[in-house]
C-alpha cells in the first residue's frame, strides 16, 4: 500500500511536494488553511492569519529563468521579474499541469501533528483538521511541513523605548498593502531589508517624508544587473561560486563590497553595513538610490526613542516629526501545530538536518520544506528539498544516524566562520548552489560536469558559466526532465525577449567598420612580410 | 540716463537676466504674465495659457552643484536632485538675496515688441503689455526675450492616422499632472524623451498595462552614475570634453555607446537609437530600466494606425487595447509677440548669432535667453547668455558684422558634421563647455588653466578634471565672485552629504590589512635587496 503523506500548507513548496508524492508512487494529501492555492504569492486586501502577507505591487526579487520550477519553465511571453498576480497564475498553471489540485483540501487548518503511539515502530503521525467547524483526526505515514517562513511577524516593541506613548499610527510591513496610507504623512520604515526598502520607495511617491531607519545597513542591489542582465542570472552561476567557496572569507568579503558599491556607494548612501565581514541577505531594490539621491527617501540610523509625535534617532541627536511607524522588522516562524519536541524553534533555529529532517526522531518521517534563507530562489529550493525527502519518506534514501546529524545541526548553529567563502550573519542562511548540490548528490540527479565536457561541451560551458537555472537539476537521474538541455540553451533567448519589444534595424558603427579595415590591413601587412 | 531694458519673463532666465542688468547699472522691468516667478519650475495643479507646465512629480535632472546660478550655490541640505517645488524656493531666495523682486511687474502680459520708427538709429522698442486689462506702451532700449522652450506643445496629430476615430482619451504631456488619471488603464506614452519616460514609469505604478512607444529610440541614462555619484558631475568635465571634442565623431559615438550600455544594453530593452550617429539628448530616468524587466512598461515601436479602442504598432503587426494616449511628443517654440522680422521661427530653428542675437538687426538690442538645447543645465547657461547679452545690450561688448554673423546661423543651420567629436541631431543643440567657454571669452570671464595651473594647482586640477560647475564660471573678470573657488573645492563634500545622511563606524576589511602588510613586507624585501 502507498504511504500516505499529509502536506500542510499549498504554497509553493506544498505544490513541489504534492507532486514530487505523486512521482514516487506516494499518496498525498494537502491541507490548505485558505480556499486558493500560492500561499505567500496570493495576493489579498486583507491580511490572513497564519498566511504570509504580500502588498500589492511585490514583484519576485528572483527573476523567471531562475525562480521555476526546474521541469515548468515559466511562459515566454512573462517579463523577467513577474509581478505577484502573474506569480500566482504561474502556481495555478504548475497544478494543473501536474494534476495536483485533486490532492488538496482547502479551507482545512491543521489543528495538530502528534506521533501515533507506535511511533517508534510506524513513524506514524495522528494529523488532526479542521473544517467548516468538523474536526477529523486522520493516520498519516509522513508529514511534510510546507508553511514557509514568513506568517509570524516579529514586532520587537520593547526595543522602542516610548513606542507606547507614540500619537500616530504604527504597524508591521505584513499589514502593508496599498500606498495611499501615506499620503502627505511623514513616514518612518524601520527595517532596511526587502520589505522595508520597497515600502520607503513607495510611500516617497505620495508621502511628504520618507525616513528608512537601519541599524544593520544593507547590501541593496538591482534586478538590472551589469548591462541589464537579470541580478541573479549574474551572481549565481556554479563558476562564481566555485571562485567563491575557495577565496577566504576577506577576499571574498572585499570583493564583493567593491562589486556592491560599483553601482553606489553604500557608504555616500547611509546603507553601509555596521559588520562587513558576515554576510547579510541582499536587499533587492531598483529604486532606492534615485530617491535617496532625489531626497525622497532619507537613510537614518536606529531609533533611540519615540516621543508622541517625533522620533530622535541614535548617532547626533535628531529629532524628526512622525506621523506613521512601519515596521519592516522582519518574520520569525514557529509550528503551532506542532509539539515541541518534535521540532524546537529557539532563537531563529530550529533543530534540521539540512534544514528539513528534525535530528533527533527515533523515524525520518516528518521533514520540513522551504524553511532556508537560501540566497537562491525558494521554488527550486524547496523543489529540490522535496525531491530529496520524499525519496527518504519512502525509504528509499536513508538519513545517517541521529548522531551524526545532531552534530551537524549543532554545528550550524554556532555558525563559525571556516575562514573560506563567504560568512553568514545567521545560521539559517546557506549559499545556493552548494546546498542544492548537496541535496541533488543525495538523489544522484547532481549533473556531473567532466563527463558532460566530454559528451556534450556546449551545455557543459552553460551549466559551469552561465546561470545556475532549476533546468541543471533535472539532466540526470530520477526526476530527470528531457526538456531540461533545450530548457538551459535557451534561457537567455527567453530572457532578452522578454524585454526586447522594440527591435531596429540597427545602423553599424561606422567605427566598426573602420577597425574591420584597419584589422585586415594589419593581418595583409603581416602575411605580406611573411 | 541708464537704459531701460525689458526683460519678457520671470523664470531662470528671467532672474537671472534682471540680476546681470542690475549689475551693470542698467533699468530692468521684467514683466511677468502669470501671479509669480518661477517660470517652468512653478507648479500649478492646473495648466496656464503661454506657460510651461509640470507635472508634480518632477525632480531636476541636472543635480544641484551644476544647476545653480554661478554665485548662489543650492542651500547644503538640499538633495542632489532638486524636486520642482525646492527648485522655486531656490529660485525666490535668489530673487530675495539680489533684490530682483522689485524690478517684476507680475500678471503682465506682453502683447508686442515692435521697433520704433527710429529703430535703425536708437535701437529702441516699442512695448506693449495688458495688464488687469488696461493696455500700456513703454518705450525700451532694449529687449532680452526669456520665455523659454516649452511653453508651445508639439502635438503631430497628422501622423496618426485614426486618431480622430479614437473613443479613448487623448492628451500631450503639458496636461498631465498626477498618475491617477491611469488607475486600471492601459496606457500609451508614445515619445521616449524625458517627460514621456517619467510618465510611463509613474503610470506603471497604477495602471493595468503601459507602453511607451518610441520612434527613434533613446539613451537612458540614471541620475545615479559611477559608484552613485550625480551623472553630470562624472560626463561634464572639461578633461572629457576636450577628449570628447578632439576625437573622431565615429570613435566618441562608439564610446558613448559603450558607457551608455554598461547599465544596461539599449538593444535588449527595445530602445536603441535608429541612428546611433546623432546624439539625441539624453533621456535621465533611474526608474525605467527596473519597470521594463518586471514587464511594467512595454517599450513599442512608432504607431501605425488608431483604431477606436486599440493601437496598432509598426513592425511586426502587434494590436494593443488602450485607454489612454499620453503625447509625449514635445515642443516648438514661437514669440507671438514678436513681428517675424525681428525673430523668424523655422524648422524648429531662429536665426539667432550664438543662440542669443538676431542676425539681421540693424541694432543688438535684442536678445533671446534660454533658447538652446544645450547639455547642460539651463540655469547656469541661461545665467552666462544674460552676462554676455547684457554687455552687448550696454554698448560695452560688439558683435561681428551682421554678415559674418548670418554666415554662422546658416551654417549651425545646415547642421554639417565637422568629423570630430559628437554630432548633434538638431542644429538647437550644443556641447555644453565650448558653448559656455565661447561666452566667457566675450566677457572675458572664461578661467585660464594654465595660469591656474601655477598659482593655485589644487584648483587647477579641480577645474580640469572635476565637474564643470557654475562656480567656475566666476573665477575671474566682471562678476568674479570671491565664493567661487572655495565653492569648487567643496562642491564634492556637499554632495556626498546630501545622501550620508547615516554614519557608521566602519569596521575594516582585514583584507586591506593584509593588503597592507603584503605591501611593507614587499618594500622590506626590495630595500633589503638594494
Amino acid at each position: 500500500m502507498a504511504k500516505r503523506v499529509a502536506i500542510v500548507g499549498a504554497g509553493v513548496s506544498g505544490l513541489a511536494s504534492i507532486k514530487c508524492c505523486l512521482e514516487e508512487g506516494l499518496e498525498p494529501t494537502c491541507f490548505e488553511r485558505s480556499d486558493d492555492l500560492g500561499g505567500l504569492w496570493r495576493f489579498t486586501e486583507h491580511v490572513e492569519e497564519g498566511r504570509a502577507s504580500l502588498y500589492k505591487s511585490v514583484v519576485s526579487n528572483s527573476c523567471k529563468e531562475m525562480s521555476c520550477y526546474s521541469d515548468f519553465p515559466f511562459p515566454e511571453d512573462y517579463p523577467n521579474y513577474v509581478p505577484n498576480a502573474q506569480f500566482l497564475e504561474y502556481l495555478k498553471m504548475y497544478a494543473n499541469h501536474f494534476n495536483l489540485l485533486k490532492c488538496i483540501q482547502f479551507k482545512t487548518k491543521v489543528c495538530s501533528v502528534t506521533k501515533r503511539p507506535d511511533f517508534t515502530v510506524t513513524g506514524q503521525w495522528d494529523v488532526v483538521t479542521l473544517r467548516e467547524g468538523r474536526q477529523e483526526s486522520t493516520v498519516f505515514d509522513a508529514v511534510m511541513v510546507c508553511t514557509g517562513l514568513l506568517t509570524h511577524p516579529n514586532l520587537p516593541l520593547d526595543s522602542f523605548p516610548g513606542i507606547n506613548t507614540f500619537k500616530g499610527q504604527y504597524f508591521h510591513s505584513r499589514q502593508y498593502k496599498h500606498p495611499d496610507i501615506f499620503k502627505d504623512k511623514r513616514v518612518l520604515v524601520i527595517g532596511a531589508g526587502n520589505s522595508g526598502a520597497d515600502i520607503a520607495v513607495e510611500a516617497s511617491h505620495v508621502a511628504k517624508k520618507v525616513f528608512l531607519s537601519t541599524t544593520g545597513g544593507a547590501w541593496v542591489i538591482s534586478r538590472v544587473c551589469d548591462s541589464g542582465l537579470p541580478w541573479d542570472m549574474v551572481f549565481t552561476t556554479r563558476f562564481q561560486s566555485m571562485f567563491r567557496n575557495s577565496l577566504p572569507t576577506a577576499v571574498v568579503t572585499w570583493w564583493m563590497a567593491r562589486k556592491m558599491n560599483s553601482w553606489f556607494n553604500h557608504a555616500n548612501y547611509g546603507l553601509v553595513l555596521k559588520d562587513r565581514t558576515q554576510l547579510k541577505e541582499y536587499v533587492i531594490n531598483d529604486e532606492l538610490p534615485g530617491r535617496i539621491i532625489t531626497g525622497r527617501v532619507l537613510i537614518k540610523p536606529s531609533v533611540k526613542e519615540v516621543k508622541e509625535d517625533s522620533v530622535i534617532f541614535s548617532g547626533p541627536p535628531e529629532e524628526q516629526p512622525i506621523d506613521i511607524i512601519v515596521f519592516a522588522t522582519g518574520y520569525t516562524f514557529a509550528f503551532p501545530f506542532l509539539d515541541e519536541t518534535v521540532v524546537k524553534v529557539e532563537n531563529d533555529q530550529a533543530s534540521l538536518y539540512k534544514y528539513i529532517f528534525p535530528a533527533h526522531l527515533e523515524k525520518p518521517t516528518l521533514a520540513v520544506i522551504g524553511l532556508i534563507g537560501s540566497l537562491g530562489s525558494m521554488i527550486p529550493t524547496g523543489e529540490t528539498q522535496a525531491r530529496w525527502a520524499v525519496r527518504v519518506l519512502k525509504g528509499v534514501n536513508n538519513l545517517p544516524p541521529r548522531s551524526v546529524m545532531r552534530e551537524e545541526v549543532n554545528a550550524r548553529k554556532e555558525n563559525k566562520p571556516t575562514g573560506f567563502g563567504l560568512r553568514y550573519s545567521k545560521a539559517l542562511q546557506s549559499d545556493y548552489i552548494p546546498y542544492i548540490d548537496e541535496l541533488l548528490t543525495y538523489i544522484d540527479a547532481k549533473p556531473n560536469l567532466f563527463s558532460l565536457l566530454l559528451t556534450d561541451p556546449r551545455l557543459a560551458l552553460a551549466v559551469f558559466f552561465g546561470p545556475c537555472t532549476p533546468y541543471q537539476f533535472r539532466l540526470t537521474g530520477p526526476g530527470k526532465w528531457k526538456g531540461a538541455r533545450n530548457a538551459i540553451l535557451t534561457q537567455w533567448d527567453r530572457t532578452i525577449k522578454a524585454t526586447k519589444t522594440r527591435t531596429v534595424h540597427e545602423s553599424p558603427f561606422p567605427f566598426a567598420s573602420l577597425l574591420t579595415v584597419f584589422l585586415v590591413l594589419l593581418v595583409a601587412i603581416f602575411l605580406f612580410c611573411l
